[in-house]
Order: C-alpha cells, then structure tokens, then sequence
C-alpha cells in the first residue's frame, strides 16, 4: 500500500477522532474582538501549537504579537528537493451574540443530522483541522511527501492587524513555494472550488474646495461653481456610458480575459438572476461586453462609497457648500497597483477639474490584487485532489474582494495563495448556528491528503 | 409753506427728539430667539402701538399670535382717493452674544461720532424709527397725504412664521396699493438704493435607490449602478457646460433682461472682483453672456445645497450604499414658480434617471420670485425721494435671495414691495457693536417724506 492509499485509510478510520478533536478545539471561546476573551483566544493557540507538536513538527512556537499570538510550526523532513507548502489558518471565532438564537450552545459542539453546530466548526477551526488531519494521516502513513509551515493566527476577525509586521519579521523563517488558505469555501456540497484570483483596492478621499466659507445661495448663487457640483461633475466623467473607467490608463495592465478562462467562469451558478436577485436592484449595470461574474471579479472598477456637502439633515438650508468630500475606491486586477492608480487619479483630476474649485486627494488603504496561475503545480495538485475525492472536476472563480493575507504574502514574500475550504454559503459564518457540513468535511481531508501526495509527483 | 416743506423742517428740526425716542425703543431687548426676553418683546409691541396711537392712526392693535404679536395700525384720512401704503417692519432683534465684544452695552443706546450703537440699532428700529418719524411729520404739517397702514411683526429674526397666517386672516384690514418695506438696505453711505425684485426658491430633496441594501463593493462592485454615481450623474446633467440648467423649459417663462435694466445694474458697485473677495473662490462660475451681478441676482440658479451617501467617517469602508441623497434648490426669477420647476424637475428625472436605479423627489419649500416694475407710481415715488434727499439718481438693485414677507404679501395679497431702507453693509447687523450712521439716517427721513408727498402728486 502507496503513502497515498495509506493515509486516505488514515483519514477515513479516524473520522470520529478527528471530530472529537474538532469538538475539543471548538469548545475554546476564543473570541478575537472581546477583550473578556483574552485568555481563551490565548489557549486555542497553545491547543494549536500542542497539535502540532504532537505531529512532531520543529520549531513549534507561540508568537506573541502586540495583539494575539502567532502559531508557527515547520516539517522539513521532506527534504530540499520537496516542496514547501505554507498552511495559512486562523484559530479566533466571532462573537456568538445573539445567543438565544443558537439551537444548541456555541460553544458545545452539537452533531445534528450532517452537521456539527459550533461557533467556529466552519470559519475557521473545521478548516483548519481538515489539514491537520491530512498532514497527521501523512505523517502516520511513512512521512509528508511535502514540508510543510503552518502560519495561524488569531487576529482574522479583527482585521489581522499584527500579521503584517509578523511576516515582515519572519520572512526567512516563512519561506515557501506557495500558501494553501483553506478559508475560501465552496459554492455548493457538489461543486468543489478553487479560487485563483482577487481584486486588489486602492480607496482615496477626495475633497473639493470652493468659496472660504458656506455662502448664501441667494446672495452668491450664480456667480461660483458649486463644489458640490463640481464633484458630482468629476465623478459623472469617471466613467463612461459604456460603464468603463475614464482614469487615463485605467485598463492599461489589465490582463485580457482569455477564451479559455471565460469558459471557466461561465461554468460558476452566479447568472444574471443570481446578481439581481442577491442585490435587489431593477436592472444589472456595467461592461455590456462582459458577464455580471466577470464584471464582478476579473475585471476593475471605481466605486463612490460614500458622500457629504452642506447641509444633510432634515429640512432645507439654502447654503451653497464650502467644501465637498467623495471616498471613491478601485477594486484592482493584476498586473494594476494601487500607486499607479493613484497617479491615474490625479492624471484625471489634473486634466478635469476646473479651474473654479480647488481639490486634494488623500490616498488612504490599498492592496495589490492576487492572481495564481491556474496550471501552475500548486493549482493543479488541489484540482486534482479535489476531483479525486469528489469526482467532479473542481470549479475556479475569482473573488472580487480582497483577503488581506492573500496580498500581504505576496507583497511582502511574492508568494502565491492557493485557495479554497470546504465551507458552504449556508453554513451560517458569523451567524447563530454556525455549522460545518460533516460528509464535505470527510471529503475535504481526502482532498488534501491528495493534495500533498500531488504535490510530490 | 406747504406741507411737504413743513414736514421736511419738522424732521430737520425734531432730530434729537427722534433720536432719544429711538434710544428709547432700544433699550427694550426684544430678542424674539430667547424666551426668556418674551415681556420684552411683548413691550417693544406695545411701545410701537403707543407710537401709532400717539401719531392718532387708528384701529391700532397688538395682535397676539402663535408667536410674537404683530402690530397693526391705520391712517386712512386721506381718503379713498388717495393712495394707500402698508409699511412693513419688524421690531424684534437679534441675541446680543458675544456681549463682551460690544463697546458699550448692546441695551443702552450709545452715540459716538457719526454712530448710534446698539443691538438693532439698523436692523430695523432704526428703519421703523425713520418711517414712524416721516409719517409724525406730516402728521404734524396738515395731515398725511396718503393713507398708511403699519404691519410690524415681532418674529423676523426667528423666520415670521406667524405672520402669512395672520396676513391670511387680515386681507381686508391689510389691503393696499403697495407695500413699503425699508429692511432692505443700501450699498454706501452716498448710494441710496431701491431694491426691486427677488429671487423666488424651490428646494427638493432628491432620493436614488440602489441595491436593498448596503453591498459589499468587492463582492458586487461592477454589476450594479452605484447610487451615488447615479445621483453625481444626474446632477452633473442639471447644467450644460454654459452653465445653463438644462431642465426641460427652466428658461421659458425667464423674462429677459434689456438694455436699459442691464445699464441700471451695470451702475451697481457689485464687479467681478467684489465677488471674487466675497467669496474666496479662485475663479468665478456662471453664464458667461451675463455680468456676475445679473447672475446672482436676475437670473434663476439651480444649486446643491447638501449631499449624503453610504460611508462619511475617518478612514475607509468599502460600500456600494444603498441610496443617495441630494438637496437641491433653485432660485426663481419672474415669471417662473415653484409649482412648474418642481414639473421641471421631474421631467428631466423621468427623461434622464436610468432603469439601473430608483429615484424619488420631495418638494420642501418654495417661494415665489417678486418684482415692482420701475416705473411704477410708487418705485418712482421713492426714487425721486431718496434724490431729493441725496441729491443722486439711487441705484437700482436686485436681490438674488427671498424676502419671506415680500413673497407672503405677493402670494395673498398680490401686493408689490417696494424695498428700500438707509442700512449700510458695515453696520455690523446681527453682530457685536451694531450700528446705525446717523447722517444716513437723517436723509432718509427726509427721504421718505417726499416719498408721502410724491405719491399725492
């Protein structure tokens, strides 16, 4: 018997252990945005850097940050010529208010029918123990066919604010041919996913500036350019009627979608009725000449989030405004950046405003979009993993979000991001009655004990 | 000696009597903002009803109302032949704060040079004074040669809101030939001055409805139309580059300046550099086939008054809000009204919101523009008047804001204003150390005797 068949056996023999583990992790209230919670988030870690001793993992260690720890731990035993995968995972929950919504306590993981109900039993701590589960089998089956890095942190529902510096620090110690994120999910318990790309940001305020003060609109209206106007004028010309961004050089480095690749996100279930029918909205928008889930993913866009002139409160005041202010953001495609765009930004304002009104912009967060080859080794390991233990050739999308490690690792260690998880859109994520659907659980450790076997041939 | 003559000698003559009666009626702080000055300017009614009554007018009451009570009072000896004036004032003020940046206390009427000082010193005992002092002249020089009626209400400073009731529930008692109203001031000390239109209003809030709620602008950002870029763009579309608003018909019902009305204001000290400093703005805005006083004031205006949509605090947060609110207001000029704007509005809507949004527009409030043809008995009445007592043609102006009462009195009673009043920009109305220059003051005393005289000619 193969490593490979072995370690399936492992997985499959070891369902219940593997759910009382679960259960145990689960039972840690490990609540990153409740102070009250400190320690239990601080034992979820030291749970976890235990597992991974337990697996015989080097260099195990609980990372204290100015926020909540880091676990790391290593398996280097496969040697140079291996790959290295580096495992991203959180161990911190959300909150479980309201509680009197849960059928059965948060914090007790309760199996009902295909379920475990927990917080926490599929974002993230069910993911996270489906590797540990496969990288256990393989270690008990002759040894990981991969090294592997686990990297998890505590801070995710809080915004992972240390991970940054904590990689800057580690970068050595970090070093991999690519991360496996687990936390990405799946669209449906029949359609294995993987997701291969996401939209980067680039968020700015924008602030035009008027007469010196407030001024009457009877007195002065006529004579001076609203700045209210004036904005509202800059924003209309950013895109045209087509629904494309007028910023000079907007689409320059954005990479054509191919025909293949099209085909691909055609297959996803998100139609035209999906779009209208989860935004509520009379009638779709934007480039006619893409679908609604390549406008929404693979292809870039500027957005006003929000707005203020004058005066907004009930009533009328006739006041023309000293000042109006926008927040606009991009959702970026590879190869776009969040400088370039900034510079296109004010190229655009630069050449449009009038000179009537005075602006500024203020560049506030950004983050590079991610994308990861699709028939690169890494991709296609978990592709095959996944159609291996589903029998159904996975599906790829691409988000049209950002996840902040996603882009953190590979602005600070040019690292790419395997995505996917075993998580379903109804599973309940920060939500009463979070649960994990157990046979697409079973299914996923088989996937990745798959995957780490892939990865060595 | 006839009675013009007689009368201009009584007010040469009774100047310091005028100015200690003045004094007087200052020392009553009747500010109509504060409750707790509500005896006081239940006293300053009653001291202006003292006045009329020892001026013998008759039917002189305090009319209590929701509010502060109006004064009313008549002088109909003339006759029914003769013309029939209905003096406008108020005899409320301001708050006197900051009291520690007066001079001398704001309640204790105070002359130094050429100035009396004291809170509504010109805004507007002082015009009430001067008025009270021509009709007392003629009075006392063979009996008026017009017929007067006195409206003098005590809510100005807080926005009349008793008085269209009260003008509703009064028609017969208030019915006149014209209306005299001397709050509106003059441009220098050497530049007397006759306001004869304002600016009507049409204020709206305009609401555009997006997804049904808030969305998250990675996960749909490029499928549907953002509210607030619909709503940038839809103001955007309300000029054309002109500066013309472009909804169907705005302009129809403009009556067009000529030659003769364009030389008047072209005599105003209101140059592109006044407004230029007034403002603050590094360029003015505005038709270009229009001098900037002729904009502000004889030509209509659509402005922004307020924006509001999705996220407006410090930082970022990546929305595509649900809806987008804007308030927008235009300023009216004879012949158009609220009514056909609002018609106007709607229709440029209905033609120009896309079917990727929803929208909706709430009609707050509205007044009618006014206007007293120049020409007119009564316009030349006072002009005459005011340079016989100056010895120079006054200017003729436009005032680009709304009078509340000038359009109460157009609306019920169809009654024309005319505007005038010996105010100068730098007496510091409803601010510390108020002023009223007493040469002015004194000439239009005078000025308003002839006004009496001319109107019987």
């Amino acid at each position: 018997m193969d490593g490979r068949t072995q370690a399936l056996t492992y997985v499959r023999e070891h369902r219940e252990a593997f759910l009382a583990k679960l259960a145990e992790f689960l039972r840690i209230p490990s609540i990153s945005t409740l102070e009250e919670h400190a320690r239990d988030v601080e034992e979820a870690a030291h749970w976890v850097a235990d597992y991974l001793r337990s697996l015989g993992m080097e260099d195990v260690q609980v990372y204290p940050t100015e926020g909540h720890p880091v676990v790391y731990g290593a398996y280097t035993a496969a040697g140079e010529g291996a790959a290295t995968i580096l495992v991203y995972g959180h161990y911190d929950v959300q909150p479980a208010d309201p509680k009197e919504l849960w059928t059965s306590p948060p914090f007790e993981a309760t199996v009902r029918g295909d379920y475990l109900y927990a917080r926490g039993a599929t974002d993230m701590k069910g993911q996270i123990m489906a590797a540990l589960a496969a990288v256990e089998a393989a270690v008990h089956s002759g040894g990981l066919p991969v090294n592997i890095k686990f990297l998890i942190e505590g801070e995710e529902e809080t915004g992972s604010a240390s991970l940054p510096g904590f990689i800057r620090h580690h970068k050595d110690m970090l070093s991999a041919d690519v991360s496996l994120n687990p936390d990405a999910g799946m669209l449906a318990p029949d359609l294995p996913t993987i997701t291969y790309a996401l939209r980067g940001l680039a968020y700015f305020e924008i602030r035009v500036y008027g007469p010196k003060q407030d001024l009457h609109s009877g007195v002065f209206g006529g004579v001076v350019h609203n700045p209210a106007q004036a904005l509202a004028e800059l924003i209309a010309g950013m895109h045209d009627a087509r629904g494309r961004v007028t910023l000079p050089g907007f689409y320059d480095k954005v990479r054509p979608l191919d025909e293949e690749e099209r085909a691909e996100l055609a297959r996803l279930p998100q139609d035209e009725r999906f779009y209208l029918e989860h935004t509520g909205v009379p009638k779709l928008w934007g480039e006619p000449e893409y679908t609604p889930v390549e406008r929404a993913t693979a292809r870039p866009t500027l957005e006003v989030n929000g707005l203020l002139s004058g005066f907004t409160g009930r009533g009328s005041k006739t006041v023309i405004p000293r000042q109006a202010m926008a927040k606009i953001s991009m959702r970026l495609v590879p190869d776009q950046t969040p400088e370039e765009v900034h510079r296109q930004l004010l190229r655009y304002l630069e050449t449009h405003a009038p000179e009537t009104i005075r602006w500024e912009v203020e560049a506030m967060t950004g983050a590079l979009p991610a994308m990861v080859d699709r028939n690169s080794p890494w991709v296609q390991a978990m592709a095959q993993g996944l159609h291996a233990a589903w029998g159904t050739r996975p599906l790829f999308k691409r988000e049209g979000g950002t996840i902040p490690v996603v882009a953190f690792l590979k602005e600070l260690l040019n690292m790419d991001s395997v995505l996917t998880g075993f998580a379903l859109p109804d599973d309940n994520m920060h939500a009463p009655n979070e649960r994990l659907h157990l046979p697409t659980w079973y299914k996923g450790m088989e996937a990745l004990v798959h995957f780490l076997y892939n990865l060595s041939e």
